[in-house]
């Protein structure tokens, strides 16, 4: 049946595949008993079989894609399938009690769960896991049931999803993987900026995408308009096979300005770089055109593993980026961990406001044992680029101090023990607590530059959670509160002689570019895919006639009046 | 053993009287089976009598402090006492099972309990909670372990609490109880507030005192500097007696200017008004020397019931305030739920970031069924007083322009309906998200005044949860940020010809109070108690003095470099 559904479209381009369900897959079955117990020990030791060869694979295939520290987790697994104190139990459970291998499997894995869970031993508890997430894959052959392996997907799909987490997505193979479509989320969710970071198409918040697709169903994914096509008639698979024909066209129009400066219709420069979260990601922003990074979240390194990166481990990823981008500056953000992003090995407080609470540079500054090692791995890697060191959440100029104050202090070390380390490395902060746009001047005579995080500065300015559906109509970049707080900021600097930029979303919204340019922002940051649009955009403005509105621009009262505003002021240019 | 405790000075005044713990009983017991059932179905009506005899007292107590609606939760109480299908099962398990008279209490409740919670029914699954409610003060008789019932408390004590609920306030009677000390709680948690409010001493964040006294331990709590001390010696008594009576001297002191205006020691005057929750509290912000009600929450007629206060019901109260004031002004806050305030008869979403999500004037506007009532009793009020109304948590025009839409809908359905409406009743807003703050100019074109919410625009304008201990060293009142912001708001005021007040607890702060007076604020509304010492302490500042200071001011980098300034500013004038 053909289906049509309405979504929020999260990255450009349009994706024809056949669609891939990632979900958690029902493993409930009957406890009955057997006299046939051979039977039910050779289907256990052949799903034993299946999972061990297929953890092989992926375990290989992540080695050779992530390196051997993110293919850790697969040798434990593979250990704990080898394991005869585990299996051996098993085994012995449908001879003597005569039940099928799913119970077996269930209870004997259930005891020594709950044995490891209950141990005062985090290393034992990190087993329990293990053997949950292995057993769960071996009750999946057991019963039959599909278990989603994204990261041994070797053939075109679209993945369906009802969110994707971060974990998900690091498995993904970008060679296969057309697109996503998911239930939830908005623009500013994980999944759309992996979209557009990984360059496919995206269209999230489909609220019902998982129950309208089964495995393998031909999809029509337009990340243009939002849109999502269930078996598709020919008619619309021609009419889309021509759209996606045509936005490669207007991607090779984009791609003439990848290597050309970026420059307004009368003359002024501005530089647009790139949000990045891994060194892999470095091939993709030079390739759509950036001018540096500005905005690269260190969070990946520390998220879905079972310890903190070491310095070591910190400092190759750095120096990687920073080689990469040759002279071209890279602003490094600090850790950003709390709020809505967790690491399981940190034992973080359960929060009622979690947006309000412990995070980035609070956190850090209560951590120097986590937060030392990643400016020492910073440092050492300054010496092989153009480094800017970026602390985030900053509220107060006292934590700004302080966390510079700990900067200087690893740098000490370092010359003491006679390590390499750039001179002259501008340390700067996010601009994203109300507090500090409001106070910019004062920040701007001790800080290097500013780097507006938009998302993080709509949800407090507007005291509205951006996931929260019941208020996300308060989640308004446009509004005049934003755009006087932006412009606080970018005169600030300016008067200091220092440079702004945003890394939020808006810096690569095309209706918030004219907006910024006018304000006079320096640097615009945002997903490499946005960055040739952006500069083809801005080839056609004129900064100057943007500027002269800005009084009026400031005073206006509502987002609707300046959207109104900035569209004729731009149309009748 | 004398022990001494520090906390936070929540409300100023000592007390010297017995401690009474406010905790739930430890209610376990071993369930043995017994030969004497006789013995153990009297200690089963004994038990029973006992009960009812305290819920008469409490009813009868609560009738002539609260009014009948109050009581009626405690006649619903009795009934279930006198319910012959819950007691007489419990009677047949005594006999029947041979078990003591706690097991069999237990389990008939149990049973009950379990069957209504089951129903699908909302009245069924209230019940449940009563019996539970009953059946918990039967079994502390049977088991000869106290029960508190604060609304008994007929001789002096000092209330010993982990934290106070607003129910558990609701309940004390003002004549007896003498100071709160807590183990939790902030100088803005409710218990804190309440304790302003009913003008005891109290201090809050002590930790551990639940744990450090016993029932009717002798206790001194001072609420001037934070301390407590358990079974003092004849020493402390005496100087904390002395304490004491300084401290009556200097109330004697203010009471002097209870009846003038406030008037600065250069001849500029400003408006002083009281914060209150219920009729009851205008009493004390009278004999405080209020000059108005600058913050009626109206939060309190819908807390602690089982369905929404009727029209009717919140005419009554608005009127008894109105006419209570005379011709003083009265600023009521329409309903603000949500975020850290719950009502169980409304389905309100569980939200990841409360204090950024659905609530009030979100809440109201989207459930006219909820707000327009309210909207018509204030409006029926409005002709016995001089009522402003006010619209909580607005964060866009539009919100403004909506809400106001309604009130003047429903004032034209009254005016056919032939019912009495004042002409020109004030509609202002809370500014207490930053969009408002930084937009005032735009709001001040169409508000009649504005009051500034402190509470709520520092936790948003620091992106710090005030109730989250790991960052409330961002909860900073004199931060830079928060004084530029509320300048703004001022100024923007003053160029409509409007006025700007202020509600949250900043503006009873003695080191914030020169500060506002010269950023102009034309309005103060504290804690009733606060009043005065703030007046006495207005008379002193000359206003002009610290006005000429204002871009020093506001240019400060850091809280402690505002408050050493205007430290320096007020002892050296």
């Amino acid at each position: 049946m053909n289906i049509q559904l309405n979504g929020i479209a999260a990255s450009p381009g349009i994706a024809i595949a056949k669609a891939y369900q990632l979900v958690t897959p029902d493993l409930s079955f009957e406890k009955v008993t057997t006299e046939n117990t051979e039977e039910e020990i050779s289907r256990l030791e052949q799903a034993l079989e299946v999972s061990r060869t297929e953890l092989e694979k992926i375990k290989e295939h992540t080695e050779n894609k992530l390196g051997e520290d993110h293919a850790a987790i697969f040798s434990a697994h593979l250990l704990i399938l080898n394991d005869p104190e585990l299996i051996n139990p098993m085994k012995e459970k449908i001879e003597t009690d005569k039940v099928i291998a799913a119970t077996a499997v269930e209870e004997v894995s259930t005891m020594f769960i709950d044995m490891f869970e209950n141990m005062d031993n985090e290393y034992m508890r990190e087993r329990a896991a293990d053997i949950k997430d292995v057993t769960k894959r071996v009750m999946a052959h057991i019963l039959g049931v599909t278990f989603p392996n994204p990261a041994l997907i070797d053939e075109e799909v679209v993945i369906i999803a009802e969110d994707l987490t971060p974990s998900d997505t690091a498995q993904l193979n970008r060679e296969f993987v057309q697109g996503f479509a998911t239930d939830i989320g908005g623009r500013t969710s994980h999944s759309a900026i992996m979209a557009r970071s990984l360059e496919i198409p995206a269209v999230v918040g489909t609220k019902n995408i998982t129950e309208s697709v089964s495995q393998n169903d031909l999809i029509i994914i337009d990340g243009l308009e939002g849109n999502v096509i269930v078996h598709p008639t020919d008619e619309e698979l021609a009419t889309y096979r021509e759209k996606q024909e045509a936005y490669a066209k207007q991607r090779e129009e984009w791609a003439k300005l990848k290597d050309e400066p970026t420059i307004t219709k009368d003359g002024a420069q501005v530089e647009l770089a790139a949000n990045i979260g891994t060194p892999d990601d470095v091939a993709g922003a030079l390739h759509n055109g950036a001018e540096g990074v500005g905005l690269y979240r260190t969070e990946f390194l520390y998220m879905g593993k079972s310890e903190l990166p070491s310095e070591e481990e910190q400092f190759e990823a750095y120096k990687s980026v920073l080689e990469q981008m040759g002279d071209k500056p890279v602003v490094v953000r600090t850790l950003d961990i709390g709020g809505d992003k967790e690491l399981d090995y940190m034992d973080l407080p359960k929060e009622l406001n979690p947006f309000l609470g412990f995070r980035a540079i609070r956190f850090c500054l209560e951590n120097e044992d986590v937060f030392r090692p990643q400016l020492r791995a910073l440092l050492r890697a300054s010496a092989f680029g153009n480094l800017k060191i970026m602390f985030p959440m900053i509220a107060t100029l006292e934590e700004f101090r302080r966390a510079k104050g700990i900067l200087l202090d690893e740098k000490e070390n370092l010359a003491a023990e006679g390590i390499k380390v750039a001179e002259n490395i501008e340390v700067g902060i996010m601009v994203e607590i109300p507090s500090t746009a409001v106070t910019a001047a004062q920040f701007a005579k001790e800080v290097d530059f500013f780097s507006i995080g938009t998302n993080d500065l709509i949800q407090y300015t507007m005291a509205a959670d951006r996931m929260n559906e019941q208020v996300s109509y308060l989640y308004q970049p446009y509004h005049p509160a934003i755009l006087n707080l932006v412009n606080n900021v970018i005169e600030a600097a300016h008067k200091e002689g220092k440079w702004a930029g945003m890394c939020g979303e808006m810096a690569g919204d095309p209706i918030a570019i004219p907006i910024l340019l006018g304000l006079g922002l320096d640097e615009f940051s945002m997903s490499a895919t946005s960055i040739l649009p952006a500069r083809t955009q801005l080839s056609k403005l004129s900064k100057e006639q943007i500027a002269s509105h800005k009084e009026e621009l400031l005073a206006m009262s509502t987002t609707d009046e300046v959207v109104e505003f900035i569209d004729q002021l731009v149309n009748k240019a």
